[in-house]
């Protein structure tokens, strides 16, 4: 199931994203048995320093593990935090002081020139600078002063699964740590991710719903918004559905004109306060006749008009890893239902390079 | 022009947003000749205390517009910045410490309770904070420690323009403020603004162009990239086109899978360095054989399947008050084409209540 010719790609389109979504319980189990003591050590030292507020660096996918690793810093942590826009600094030059500032640069590949270049500047400019990567050989990692590796192994598909809860998993056990907290809500993700993974003849329903969709909106609240945002990127390069993604607030700011019947809408609903919050906007959505499949707690579910039930119990904060497993189920088989590989998207390449 | 009944509304579809579209050159030296003694004074109280960085919070419009400041305070000010994420506050009751921290709400109307209430937190947290409205007896106004009115005069229209603008010029006079500077490169906008607003015929002929599109994408970089957002909510809630945005760099990291030949492109082309660090992405773009429509320099213009010629010789930081105008006309022309009105696009309040 791993080799990465050409010919066993075309021969089943999508078997190497298959297998590396299916990888992912034992990745989690590896972050947190492997990975948890050389967080745990990176965290310490830098809480030493006691940053004053957090700037997150990223793109893709791993823009999304960032984005969630911002509300666990500003709730968890309760620290100031923001995501950075990198052409400030390698378009345009911009010197921020940065001391008091810890810098987090996640890549899957630590590989992205603009990246590697940020990071560099954010470093002379003061700033105590982080790099999360799966691949501790990268020149991100060595530009960083700390560098935690995700442990995804390689990854091979374009389609970034595996080292994106990777990526969330370690942002998570890196914050526990700054806070000196031990992460064990996270214990019970393998063996949770394991039985959602089992469920793919329900995501195989799911599918046949967009096999002939012209667009997606993607909508959640709070620490959910990450995965809606993270999915709508994962249709949109392996499908090509345009998808577009909107925390249930912006959603009502203006783009909620745009949903109507023949609209169809994936809403991520967290078990618990995000959840909760999000409800007046599903209502409104109900109420709109958009066609709402809900990615959640059962009840949720049972009021929407599909979906697919995730396991209750779970602490909000890292139920994203989670949530995202069956949206990665999904963009694989609608994919495959319109023809298409998901395990080479036309025109893209796994180490972009951007500047 | 001004009546708002619904009886005027429903005979002239999109006459009330067409006057206050053709207001900005007016707003815009309203902002210059009375606003900017006002902001000067803010911006001079501000810099005494010496934040040490940014946040900005805002919602749908204003968040573009403060996306647009974000790249000023980092570029111009040299200061670290970021886009703060409302529901930390407001759903999960983070209370980070953000003293040295400046935080600048930017809100149309400056009612939505979820600005109100984390710009209070916000304060109560020992941040420095302005409100930036259209309202100076708004609640949001009166929460902050600060306020800075943008005087674009009442917008009736439910999609927002003139007070776009009237933001991003107030907060660049804000900038140029905070760093001691007098502005001057933004006194040429009304003028031009009036000379682009003369030019509907030309956007009358793109708009013909997108009568019939399933979606759109659009694209820029750096100080353009909130124009292309801007303009991407703007489509949507008036004519309902799904309008997806991104920076250049982003574009590469995943969703020009999505663009092929039935995908039309519209992109921002700075006339300075972020226009340069477009260019690779516009020879891909080519190369996929997308329909390319660019917003800037007569030269990109011609490089292009289409598009709509900017004026040379104006300062990079503020051609986004211009580069928006002709898209603002296009997403009108567009709407009105479809038989819809853009004044009052479906399932919109012009105070939208998120909590």
């Amino acid at each position: 199931m791993s080799t990465s010719s050409a010919e066993a790609r075309s021969a089943h389109p999508g078997h190497i994203m298959a297998s590396e979504i299916a990888e992912q319980p034992a990745v989690l189990r590896r972050v947190l048995d492997e990975g948890a003591p050389r967080i745990r050590e990176v965290a310490r030292a830098i809480a030493a320093r006691d940053p004053r507020y957090v700037l997150l660096t990223a793109r893709g996918t791993s823009d999304n593990a960032a984005l969630y690793a911002k509300y666990l810093v500003e709730v968890v942590l309760g620290r100031p935090a923001g995501l950075t826009s990198m052409s400030t600094t390698t378009v345009y030059g911009a010197e921020p002081d940065l001391r008091g500032c810890l810098v987090v640069a996640v890549s899957q590949s630590g590989g992205s020139p603009d990246l590697v270049a940020s990071t560099r500047a954010a470093r002379e400019a003061g700033a105590i600078t982080l790099a999360v990567t799966n691949n501790a050989g990268s020149p991100l990692a060595a530009v960083a002063e700390y560098h935690i590796d995700v442990l995804a192994g390689p990854e091979k598909a374009l389609p970034a699964t595996k080292t994106y809860t990777a990526e969330l998993l370690s942002l998570y056990l890196l914050v526990e740590g700054l806070r000196g907290a031990d992460g064990r809500a996270a214990q019970v993700l393998p063996e949770l991710a394991s039985s959602l993974l089992a469920r793919g003849d329900e995501v195989h329903a799911l599918a046949e719903r967009y096999r002939f969709a012209q667009r997606l909106v993607l909508t959640s609240r709070g620490y959910g918004y990450p995965t809606a945002r993270e999915a709508a990127l994962k249709l949109m390069e392996t499908s090509y559905i345009p998808s577009l993604a909107f925390s249930g607030a912006d959603l009502l700011h203006g783009p909620l004109a745009m949903v109507d019947g023949a609209s169809p809408v994936i809403a991520v609903v967290p078990d618990g306060r995000g959840g909760e919050a999000l409800r007046p906007v599903l209502d409104r959505l109900r109420g709109q006749g958009a066609d709402l499949v809900v990615i959640g707690q059962q009840d949720h579910v049972d009021a929407a008009s599909a979906g697919f039930a995730l396991p209750g119990g779970v602490a909000e904060e890292v139920q994203p890893i989670l949530e995202i497993l069956p949206l990665q189920l999904l963009a694989h088989e609608v994919t495959v239902a319109r023809g298409q590989d998901p395990d080479a998207p036309r025109a893209l390449a796994k180490v972009t390079e951007t500047h």
